[in-house]
């Protein structure tokens, strides 16, 4: 249980912070935010989705928080913390939507005041769109949820992270270790970035969308990407990431040397591996 | 304009084959057709898909069509037409839904009588369910249908075809040499169907779904894969396919290599690249 007397401070209002904030004010949280720009602030204030709101560090307001949730790039996250980590309270537990976790999790904890705690967290929602004009709780339905806490943690801060997870409408809350994270993200959503990158740079036919089906859609749709932001994931996990690429390659290979030497029944087993494999998303 | 009174027959009534027969029906063609169940056509007959249907080759039925639609796996179409396409009327216009189309084309016209066209068209536009019971004519909105003429095509043949895929509610009607269409076609729906099983085949951790994201699932929905009818059209296809999965893995493998040697410079540059292609697929 997260009480309703708590106050949650929100900092970087982009389209998961201002998601987080959208959420959690509409259920009568006080919520507050520190962010970049003033028309940020000023759009949330607007649409009702903080109660106040700055773009100045404000040590007060830091000290007042119970939770904070930080949605900022992964660099940005760490020099904040080394400027202003030790304005927060004792007992304040501190999380984050950060798409990488050993970079980040031992820098964090050792930034920490005596009494504060950090515990990640990675909402396995997005959208191709950027900003808190694109923010919108609703890509929290349906969606996972992982917890990345390490031995550092308390089972009550753990507990309070997942809680939060639930309270903004995440379908699945799960626990991983940060380093099982790293790997799992790796795969599921890095390579996936690599090949939608790979596949519009491959070939520059400005025909291409009168012929095109749902599935090139559908595999591209994430090839619209924030080469600030992706660049930098990338890099922070780069030895799984490049793992990854050259297990995925490795497959890809292996279709096409099914194809070179005529051996249909290697690709129709493939085939059926992935139709297996995939009927398990499915489910749910 | 394809008058009313214009018989079309169905030949092969799965997924496309059915859509295709619910949306004329429908719209008032008397549409008949061929295919190898009898439950198929019992389920045709109660749905009100069609006027009428055998699963035996009634040479009166085929000889009264104006209009033939082949929905077919290839090497059935190309037997089906050398032990029947005797049986066509003068006049008759054959089409078909076929992904692969020059491996088809030129042996498909050798074998049809005197006065009987060929006219080959893809319509983009499918589901990763199979089967007369997930037929559907709503999956035509908004997509393409390439029609696929060669030298040996009349324009009365090419204009009654793209007609007809404006009948079924196409949004985008175009048209693409055989050559230019497999070309296409191996990099915008072989290739990422190729991506899709090696996406799934990587990795055999069975808690994935727990974590994942949408990008994810979107890369990975048509990896629920006939094997029969998609070995055959990449075999049908090989050379091309097999020169974009090289192509595609180039690009994977430069963005490795970026990561490699941290030149973040070369990785953002083609997520800017990828960014701005991509964009061209949301205008339409």
């Amino acid at each position: 249980m997260i009480e309703k007397t708590k106050k949650i401070l929100i900092v970087g209002l982009g389209l998961l912070g201002g998601s987080y904030a959208q959420s959690l004010t509409r259920q009568g949280y006080e919520v507050f935010a520190i962010t970049r720009k003033q028309s940020t602030i000023d759009y949330a204030l607007e649409h009702g989705m903080i109660a106040r709101g700055t773009t100045e560090i404000d040590a007060r307001m830091i000290g007042q928080a119970d939770i904070a949730v930080f949605a900022l790039y992964p660099h940005v996250f760490i020099e904040w913390m080394e400027k202003n980590g030790k304005y927060f309270k004792k007992g304040a537990i501190i999380t984050d939507v950060t798409g990488v976790k050993c970079a980040i999790v031992d820098k964090i904890q050792s930034l920490l005041p005596e009494g504060v705690e950090f515990i990640g967290a990675h909402p396995m929602a997005g959208k191709e769109v950027y900003g808190i004009e694109n923010s919108n709780e609703e890509m929290f339905k349906g969606a996972n949820y992982i917890v990345t806490p390490n031995e550092k943690n308390t089972p009550h801060a753990i507990e309070t992270c997942k809680e939060l997870g639930r309270i903004l409408g995440f379908a699945n809350i799960s626990e991983l270790s940060p380093q099982k994270h790293d790997r799992m993200i790796g795969f599921l959503s890095q390579l996936t970035h690599c090949i939608a990158v790979a596949l519009m740079t491959c070939n520059d036919d400005v025909n291409l969308c009168k012929y095109t089906g749902d599935s090139f859609r559908d595999l591209t749709r994430i090839a619209r990407i924030n080469e600030d932001m992706w660049s930098e994931l990338f890099m922070l996990n780069k030895d799984i990431l490049i793992s990854e690429i050259k297990a995925f390659g490795g497959e890809l290979e292996k279709l096409r040397r099914a194809m070179e030497t005529d051996d249909v029944e290697t690709m129709k087993n493939m085939m059926r591996t992935s139709t297996a494999r995939r009927a398990m998303f499915d489910k749910k």
